[in-house]
């Protein structure tokens, strides 16, 4: 059994749909399918769910609310005349518009998946399942536990369906959105709640690439990769695949593929647990990090230090990217943006909490750049390699950490450096993987 | 001026006595003399502080007590007798075991250096200033600045004196014991109170080595070093020189001597704010670690985890020594002794932290390697040289931290591999330094 997830631009009209159409008949096992809502396409420069939003911000506003609501039933009401498709949808879209203020943003800004799904269903001939009636959200989190013993009392393992993503209800019955991208996530837990043999995620890119084609000249496609791997590369921004995707399909062991809809044939990147050929999977990286240096003298002796310093952070929202600490400092890596809304009041809080004897001193414009490998512990000599590559070409390195449970090799350098030295690293891979030295 | 401490070694006897009046005597400026108790000799195998100790634990014993202070009494008064004193010791001696059982264990054990202190200042010519007198302790550590407010209200820049090394006085008026050594942060504290020239601490050694020489064979003498590499070398178990000695030095930057009072010629090593010529200043490590890698899927997106987890190492009084976090796991380094009182307990604090879907691994019999430098950041190469040679004899790092606001790159390697890989780096860098490549 294939559960197929389509993105947006998969869905964005007529044309989009018949592709997806083709791709499940071609395949008798894509018989579970999760869609997006219809994303933008030439005539429509607007995502659905951005017009969504738009209406839902514009509520109290008749005149701008009418509008943006015209948009969405245009925009559906000629995919389904489009596809000759009969579901009822004129009047849901009224109801909808009518209770307007009576709704919650979920349930105003989910209905872009929900109408699409509807569509999708009737044109497959597939059954239309809600995501409410299973998909159990805990603070924007799957709660897979619940939505697995709701998903079993539907019966639907023999079911060919379509599936709305993005959405679902939490605990106390209130719809609840995941972050954005969430249908990746959808798609994701449905692949785990029916033991799937493979999850194919459709989107608009034959496959994860191993750099940023922005900061790389055509970087190479990325063949195969672990969820380990996978997870490192969404960490550090990737966003070919959302992040909190990856439990449900690494938890079961679950195949994934990720495809592109417009070129069905091109082969995609591979998720799965095996090893792959490449000596580095990926280059990723991010730019506008500080790092918070606190130096005190024998900070770590007093076991309090490091709890007093984690709520500081905590009572802030500081999210702390990175932390590395030794007896006497603690190295805290925050994104700039982040800090820089609350830097006065840290200092503030950090003088009180170390009033002597403690040096705080920030190191910003830092990049961090992660080489995303699970050879790291095969051979060694890789993260050797890499740090001497910066080094001979004078890229100034703030700091490197690797650990062999880890998967990803870290350096921090400058700003500056940043393009200059994810080049360096992926011109250095690509001529060893050339050379066969793997 | 120069303040002159001088280790137990140097003041175990009449012999050692002289050569110490030899060198103050050579050198007018040694004008501030600070004593550990009398060391142990060929004569006396049992370090005068440790006599104490024991004579404090039998207490209770009548014949046991008597037995420890005759030989205390012996060594002191014989000792007067051989540099013909006069100081009134053999009241003091009797007064003191009397009172035995209305003393605290400072002020029994700290009568070593005391006493020493005493007999010293005779044979000088120099006054003879009790610790308590000036040097404030809390919680066993010294607080400068109402040190110094005591300090200055004797008013001793001019006078040529002696100070017992080793305790102090808290707020409350009781007597307290540095740690173990602490007559070298008596003399760096009052070296700090004194602005001075120079402090020289006068050991049996002739300086600090670059490696442990029961490991390596007849490792170089480090000749020079900066306070923070100290620091590090200190951190990680060299014994020449007490860590909480550093600080007060550091904080007036005073040139700092580890000198061999044997051989009073030999040039031993002097710490102070320069750079050095070598390369690397020291390799030290020690064994016996073990790394808590606790996995969780975004522990570091929820802020309390952190806290939590510091809390619990906290309540169990596990020090860590080093972390180092990402998203979705911290690596706690903590010695195995101290994990071992508390593994099952810290397996079940763990588990009820993160009751689903978190992986406690430990990786044991991990040995730690610091190169300390402070030629890192000027020369970046070293630190994938350091890796390269590891890692071309197949020695199996677990994990690489480096930064460059650091003075050294740790290693994580098994304790099976702890001395050949010692000896690796060792070997490396005195090739390296040998070709002048530095």
């Amino acid at each position: 059994m294939i559960i197929a997830k389509f993105g947006g631009s998969s869905l964005a009209g007529a044309h989009q749909f018949n592709k997806v159409k083709s791709l499940v008949q071609n395949n008798p096992n894509r018989t579970h399918i999760v869609v997006s809502a219809m994303g933008k396409d030439e005539a429509n420069p607007v995502k659905l769910t951005d017009e969504l939003i738009a209406l839902y911000d514009n509520r109290a506003n008749d005149e701008l609310a009418a509008e943006h609501f015209e948009r969405i039933k245009v925009r559906l009401l000629t995919l389904k005349k489009d596809l000759a498709l009969t579901v009822n949808l004129d009047y849901q879209l009224e109801d909808f518009y009518r209770n307007l203020n009576h709704l919650s943003y979920a349930e105003c800004v989910s209905r872009g998946e929900y109408f699409t799904a509807q569509l999708m269903a009737e044109y497959l001939g597939y059954q239309f399942v809600d995501a409410i009636d299973f998909l159990v959200l805990n603070q924007n989190q799957v709660d897979l536990k619940s939505s697995q013993e709701k998903f079993a009392a539907l019966n639907l393992q023999d079911t060919p369906c379509v599936f709305p993503g993005f959405y679902g209800l939490d605990n106390q019955g209130n719809m609840q959105l995941m972050p954005r991208s969430g249908s990746d996530t959808s798609g994701s837990v449905i692949a785990n709640l029916l033991d799937a043999d493979l999850y194919e995620n459709w989107t608009d890119v034959a496959g994860i690439k191993a750099a940023d084609p922005r900061l790389i000249d055509n970087p190479k496609r990325i063949e195969q990769l672990t969820y380990d791997e996978l997870q490192e590369l969404a960490y550090m921004g990737l966003s070919v695949f959302q992040e909190d995707a990856i439990k449900p399909i690494k938890d079961k062991n679950i195949p994934t593929r990720i495809l592109d809809t417009n070129h069905p044939d091109a082969l995609g990147t591979t998720i799965c647990n095996e090893f792959s050929n490449q000596l580095i999977t990926g280059l990723v990286g991010q730019q506008n990090y500080t790092i918070i240096h606190i130096k005190k003298f024998s900070l770590s002796r007093d076991y309090s230090n490091f709890v007093e310093i984690f709520k500081l952070m905590s009572d802030l929202s500081l999210a702390v990217s990175y932390t590395f600490s030794g007896k006497d400092h603690i190295d805290l890596i925050v994104e700039s943006s982040q800090l820089n809304k609350n830097k006065a009041l840290l200092f503030d809080k950090l003088q009180t909490l170390f009033p002597t004897d403690c040096q705080i001193t920030l190191k910003e414009d830092i990049s961090l750049i992660a080489a995303v490998s699970d050879k790291f512990s095969a051979k060694p000599y890789l993260v050797s390699d890499l740090i001497e590559q910066l080094n001979q070409n004078e890229i100034d390195v703030q700091f490197v950490n690797q650990s062999s449970t880890d998967v990803k090799v870290l350096f921090g350098v400058k700003n500056d450096d940043y393009i200059k030295a994810l080049q360096l690293l992926y011109n250095y891979v690509e001529k060893k993987e050339k050379i066969n030295l793997i």
